[in-house]
């Protein structure tokens, strides 16, 4: 189903326009009971434009209202909320419909809760976790099944661990914090000398600190700090996949997308946006409202506001194969062009 | 052990050949009792050879048969099976022989089923599973221990989810889906508005749909959808550590080797091939039968059949260096080799 | 805290000095009760300084001792411990005052042990661990909450799965191997042959052999051999999200950093070091002591030790995209270049 409706939420478009701060051009009775694309909404859907490569559907939508600038509104068919960022009076608007209903407080009876832990009574703890001697859960936090939190952890007020999250050591959470399935935090960081015939392990003695309305994909790793812990401020957004090394530190409000990794000790700064499967190496810093583009590699310090890049074009594979082949040469090509313009000004 | 064979299953040279249509060179009544490299096989064992780098050992192999083309027949010094694709060949005749048993239907007493939730009687759910209310189960279905089902979610029927698989909301899997340990599909994709101050999370309203035959690789992440679904069609195979973000369509038969990812709203046809680690940018389209190399990336629509690739070569590192220095004034270096030759055109 | 202490430990710098082969600079009698950064440390705890950047730190620490290179005991205004490998020092002195507690032998009363499965009295078997028929779990093996290992599976004595692992078929692990939450050992390799139509899946019949000393880390996936073994020799280290396909061989004391991948029958030697996010095609040989820095990668064997790499340099977005422009024609600019130096000679 595209469309997304509940019994339980229906408001009018006068509401929704005061409500939101947007501009009403339409009948303020109507009802709107869900959100959907332009191609699938129905007279009671909300749908939105913010990308005008979606005009042709907006030409032929049947929704109940569409959310757009005031640039588009000429060509809607249909009644209109007239709002200066679409997409984000659209994220506000669905957020109403969404139907997740949260859990209950209590604990259930599989869940496995050491002597020494703490768990609030406001609190929800699912089928199966594990919750470990020294672990604090605080009011309104909401574990899943198969959460397993150890010793020295926090879950801060409104957190919530969708499923199978696990905080290994040391992890505190702060508040309204949400982790999904398969998030691992505070397992070693990397920490490894040679003693010339094999490794020897340096225990890591920190912890890890996510800051209040922070968000953890799917299967992203955050390890803890060697000493000192390894920090996301408030309003961190990582998306799935990622890895965090032992004691970098994520300024707030930066979001990163799918597959991104930052090796240990960086510093990266407030208002980031790193793209998918972009890395950083270690000990650098970037400083804040960066833009790193996708598959880009951030490899010294960067100083200045902007966008960066380092991904290569994509090809058919001989002609690739043919610039790849000259790449190697690089250097010894440039060093014969100089040699060419010398010979061009002494002649 | 590099022998593979079990009490099970023996079958004769002579059944083999007509069973999958290969043409036999040898003693038809040979037994075969399991499957093996050609450097380790014994008698009752069959080996193949699909790569002309390993003709010395087949040269020297004891295997019982090897499965090969016309083309290496003279040199086989053992009974051999003819097959146009040998390789094909030996994948079908190994399954005779993989000693996977299946466990019994039924549900483990520690698994949770909430009342809303419903289990066929012929399906298997294991130790520690526990299964939400809405979610369904299809008769035949096998779930290993530690997989959570939730709501919304259907398990077609005869497939099997190995261990410790999640699916969170609205995943709708297909027949004889095959899921590895610690895959998570259905998470919330990675939707974001920024309000001028802070991160809006777009309530991410769709589900996953996963077509028949179709294969998850273990800790893969596939996003439930943000109003439509996000659809992999039948017997599509993704190895491990891939990242499919929201509303991503993936057609037919194509393959997705580990460590990809494709960001939201792509589009790839079918019949497809993506390379390891390669990555897909979001809200394009890839045609059918096309081909990315390993570690490449996709930055815009590919609307021809065929291989490409963007990765960069390997060189020791002082080289490396000279040569990456010398790419960051590509672009001048050009101009300066135009210069010249308008000079040259001059004079 | 910053601090690492706890009331069991406490040495004296004679102790320190003379347990861990360093030499003394101060007061032999004064105690050391835990570690800490240079900026952090009280008087009862030691610091280290191997990176000349943090000498700032270093003069006006506060810590009780100061483990240093002979070059920079001038500077130290604290007691010093002279090393000719700081960090190594530190890693073995930290060790003494690492808290983990290890779980006493015994198996929880919610695990679930088949019967045809052997657990060592000795063992440790935390709760809702599944060990099933024909797994094998050594003396002083500890194996934390939510474990599964499936059949033919070992876990060598004194190993550790912290929490979560999944061991799932043929599995061997040697002694005092460390595996991190999330890792999964011994899923399918990704073999499949297409047979015109649609594909068809090679059973992976071989297992995975992790040599003693190793650590694996979180949500890293080690596939199991198509016919023979996937292979880790002893002291092999993995950072999390690694991706280590069928059949890979891997020499002792190799360490590999997060997020990179290794494709299917590769063959790296010992003592290497494989950077974050780095790739190994399938099907080549990397010699010993080779080191491949961060984000690169081998698509060919490599023959000689030294170090090597393939990734691009940042760049502002702009520059970035014209010199990637430039990049797409570098084989026709190269022609050019040699046709201008043909003009000049003729000329």
């Amino acid at each position: 189903m595209s469309t997304h409706s509940t019994n339980k939420t229906t408001i009018s478009l006068a509401d929704l326009a005061e409500r939101f701060g947007m501009t009403l051009h339409g009948d303020p009775s109507v009802q709107i009971e869900g959100v959907a694309t332009l191609a699938a909404a129905g007279p009671a859907e909300l749908g939105f434009i913010t990308n005008s490569k979606y005009l042709a559907q907006l030409a032929t939508t049947r929704a109940g209202v569409v959310i757009l600038r005031e640039h588009d509104l000429a060509t809607c068919p249909t009644a209109a909320l007239v709002a200066a960022d679409p997409y984000l009076a659209y994220a506000k608007v669905a957020a109403l419909f969404e139907q997740a209903a949260m859990p209950p407080p209590g604990i259930h009876p599989t869940a496995v809760i050491a002597n020494g832990a703490h768990v609030a009574v406001g609190a929800s703890i699912g089928p199966y976790c594990v919750i470990e001697s020294g672990a604090v859960i605080e009011d309104g936090a909401v574990l899943g099944p198969h959460c397993i939190v150890g010793p020295g952890c926090v879950v801060g007020a409104q957190s919530r661990l969708v499923a199978r999250v696990t905080l290994v050591l040391r992890v505190v959470l702060g508040r309204r914090v949400l982790i999904h399935p398969g998030a691992v935090l505070g397992a070693d960081g990397f920490g490894l000398a040679f003693d010339g015939n094999q490794w020897v392990k340096l225990p890591q003695l920190g912890g890890v600190r996510v800051g209040d309305d922070s968000e953890i994909g799917a299967n992203t790793t955050i390890d803890r700090g060697a000493l000192e812990d390894t920090v996301l401020e408030e309003d961190v957004r990582l998306d799935n996949q990622i890895q965090i090394g032992h004691n970098v530190k994520i300024g707030a409000h930066t979001a990163m997308a799918g597959c991104s990794a930052v090796a240990g000790s960086a510093k990266i700064g407030r208002y980031c946006m790193i793209g998918a499967a972009a890395g950083v190496l270690g000990h650098l810093e970037i400083a804040d409202r960066v833009t790193v583009l996708a598959w880009s590699l951030v490899s010294s310090s960067v100083t200045e506001a902007g966008e960066y890049s380092s991904s290569m074009p994509l090809m058919e594979s001989h002609k690739w194969r043919r610039n790849a082949v000259r790449f190697k040469h690089l250097d010894e090509y440039v060093r014969r062009l100089t040699a060419l313009e010398k010979n061009g000004e002494d002649s």
